[in-house]
């Protein structure tokens, strides 16, 4: 476990201390407020917990200069919530238990390990295969052949990448993932259903992350792609031939069709679904459980399922609870025109 | 194959026998209505099936009191379901055709193993982690460092457990399921998308169950829990910090965001979808694909997406065939008062 | 890799060769239209994508007859899109880097292999199952006891087969697919959540697929079945008993709960839920994230939230961005109709 002065934890961080009474105590961890016990260190993002400030037992605090005053000791910051987790790393404790290259594990002659790889027990690598210096392929990971692994990837446990798989460097697969399974490709023909082989490939760039049980299908021809910094939460689908940007973020459950391609910088929340062969510009936000069918131009907020621009999504939504009123209101309208003109106002 | 004289299967179910002509036949197996052969006890928990009862070749059927004139046998039964659910049991085989520790797994000698487990070929135990008397890993089982197993649980092929997990007794974990993956904390600055380390753990009660491929990611900090008796169903995914109560009920496909609590009883049917950073009170149910964006309060029924107390609900749904009379109707009030005053009732 | 001289492959797959000037190139792949080069085959098989004839490297375009004038060399196709498919199948490689039973599976002695079966390292097969010929199980297969593979099928990585599972010929289970997993059977009782045993199993028929980390549960008692050339995509759920007839695409991430049948031919389009003890006909279309809770007859296509028939769905859809206006209009009625009468529309 590391320890830190928290003279040293705030110079490395590069934050000041304010308070304190001049000792310099160890710092042994990052806690919540109301967790944090003497000697740990916690942090206020969010100003609805500004309360337990006064009664955090945290040696100290990371907080916006606002609420230095509030707490014993302060470590001032701009941007807590980033300072957080910056603290957080330092204390951070790698997973995992084992060293070098497993006897147990198979390992093709044909593949090329680089410097310092981890190799659990039961796990297969294919032949015409790299693997990058510093990665880490923990048990029950299969890499078929004519794949890439970059530097410094963790494959966690049972995550799988089909024949031909590229990884850029620091990529993290959660344990399960799935790169480069078939893609879901046939047609239906007078005699029957036709398969499309699958023979292109899944790539992704560098620092992508896919979460736990995803699934991201090879082309059918060429590439499936991630672009670098994209973070693909568990249980995501991605079908064959979608492109995803560089620095997007697709939340739990999200299911991509075929051939769409999603630009930089989007945010795709929870469970939304978006069909095949459309084009998401950049920087689009797509609420949860949003559908879309449509291509999106850059820079849009989405939801709904039909997804519509979030304002007419959230003005429809005011008024849903309004329809019985509307209901009632026009056939009080009607009974009086009846009343007026002695008929029913009908054709 | 357990065989029981229906004498004896009725006084360990606590039924009584009417009918059968004074004899006491072999029983060996539990089956359908439709299915049952002689020698087999069925069932009729849902009265539309009632009319099967003149024809199932079941020699005898559990029954409540006044369907037991309706067979030539009965196990009359104050509760046929949960009777069916006991008697299924005493001839339920338990799957597995291993026993012992293989010496093709994996683990650590700084692991603790109780009395009677079963360790399957490919398991890989890490440091520093128990695991409990009489409890069993299939093939492809990751159980990594610090880690406690509790007594007769059951983790299926290619469960997953990472660092710091803990189970209770009698926990199953279906194939695949992955328990305590990094959550999904990450945070956009200008320099780009920073990755917050998720330094917590996975704490599961006694008797949960987790279906397969689902996912339950640890805590940034402290813990991800699920209470006691909760059962989780195929595909579910849990984010960091989300805690669930006891007795619950998660079904398929059901996606949970970080940091929301789950109270105790509560039901969230399939693909519902709940947002993060919520409080869900205790014997709530969620109706299948709704979406939840706010508090709801104990005891409440929601269904919709976003979710809305059931009735209302049901009311809107049964509104929405009729907004194309609305229209219809509308515009003839129009035009009738345009009519009666001979301008449009426009500004 | 395989060459085919174009004379070649257009007897192969029948198709006519129309312009080439006479010479009779090598053929070593297919490719899109963007990304072909020289000595590859495109095909033109969505309209949309007629202008890129004009710039093609490919060295012949399987085409439909209207366009066979518009590239240099045609191959002349009443079906592009399907002889595309046939002309991929050709030059596709098979994954795989393994042949053999390795010494380092698990294979029970009481299990039965066909000829010519390919068994990779870290597989798992249980005792009293049998595996057709020609079939090929990856790394982290589990394989329970009392199943039986038909010929063959293929088995990625980490698939798994719970006790008493049967195959057809030609099926392919993609990663982490998991069949026969323990139903989602519980009962809540004046004493606490009780248990239903999962005793019966999963068939599917010939030709089969089931996509990655998709989960299919076994019967409570006999059978969930998935008829011959059902194509299941990645990350669905099939609940216990659920019953899918011939020929339907299950698209990525549906839900099926228990003992709902699905006839012949259906396809249900991503993220689809559908209720328990349901009766879906033959012929049937789900559209995307619809949600069906009734029974559906043949030949219907049906889409949103409850799902109703398409055209319906469309038609409501069309309405939605119009209440703000009929909110509207209504209040403006209302006062003229206030000053006609001088007084609300009330009661």
């Amino acid at each position: 476990m590391a320890v830190y002065k928290l003279s040293a934890l705030a110079a490395t961080l590069g934050l000041t201390v304010r308070g304190g009474q001049g000792v310099d105590p160890d710092i042994t961890g990052i806690n919540t407020l109301d967790d944090a016990v003497p000697g740990e260190v916690s942090f206020l993002a969010n100003p609805k917990y500004t309360h337990k400030l006064a009664t955090t037992r945290a040696t100290a605090v990371i907080v916006s200069p606002e609420h230095a005053d509030q707490v014993a000791c302060a470590l001032v910051s701009a941007s807590p919530y980033q300072d957080f987790g910056r603290a957080l790393a330092l204390f951070a404790v790698r997973q995992g238990s084992f060293t070098g290259i497993s006897d147990r594990a198979f390992v093709h002659p044909d593949a090329q390990l680089g410097q310092g790889v981890t190799v659990y027990p039961f796990v297969y690598i294919g032949p015409a295969t790299s693997v990058g210096d510093g990665s880490t392929l923990f048990p029950g990971v299969y890499v078929g052949e004519h794949c890439k692994i970059g530097a410094r990837c963790t494959l966690y446990p049972n995550a799988v990448l089909m024949a031909g798989t590229t990884l850029g460097d620091g990529c993290i697969l959660h344990p399960g993932a799935v790169l480069g399974a078939e893609g879901f490709g046939f047609t239906r023909t007078p005699s029957g259903i036709q398969k499309i082989p699958q023979t292109g490939s899944v790539c992704l760039g560098d620092r992508v992350e896919v979460g736990a049980n995803a699934a991201i299908d090879r082309a059918v021809l060429a590439k499936t792609e991630v672009g670098d910094d994209t973070k693909i939460d568990n249980l995501v689908q991605l079908g064959h031939n979608v492109t995803v940007g560089r620095e997007c973020f697709i939340v739990s459950q999200v299911g991509v069709a075929g051939s769409t391609h999603i630009g930089n910088g989007c945010t795709l929340a929870g469970q939304v679904g978006v069909a095949g062969h459309l084009h998401i510009g950049d920087n689009v936000t797509l609420g949860p459980q949003s559908g879309v069918a449509q291509d999106i131009p850059s820079n849009t907020v989405m939801g709904g399922s039909p997804a519509v621009p979030q304002s007419t999504y959230m003005r429809t939504l005011a008024l849903m609870p309004r329809f019985p009123e509307l209901f009632k209101r026009l056939s009080k309208v009607e009974k009086l025109l009846e009343k007026l003109v002695g008929t029913k106002p009908a054709d």
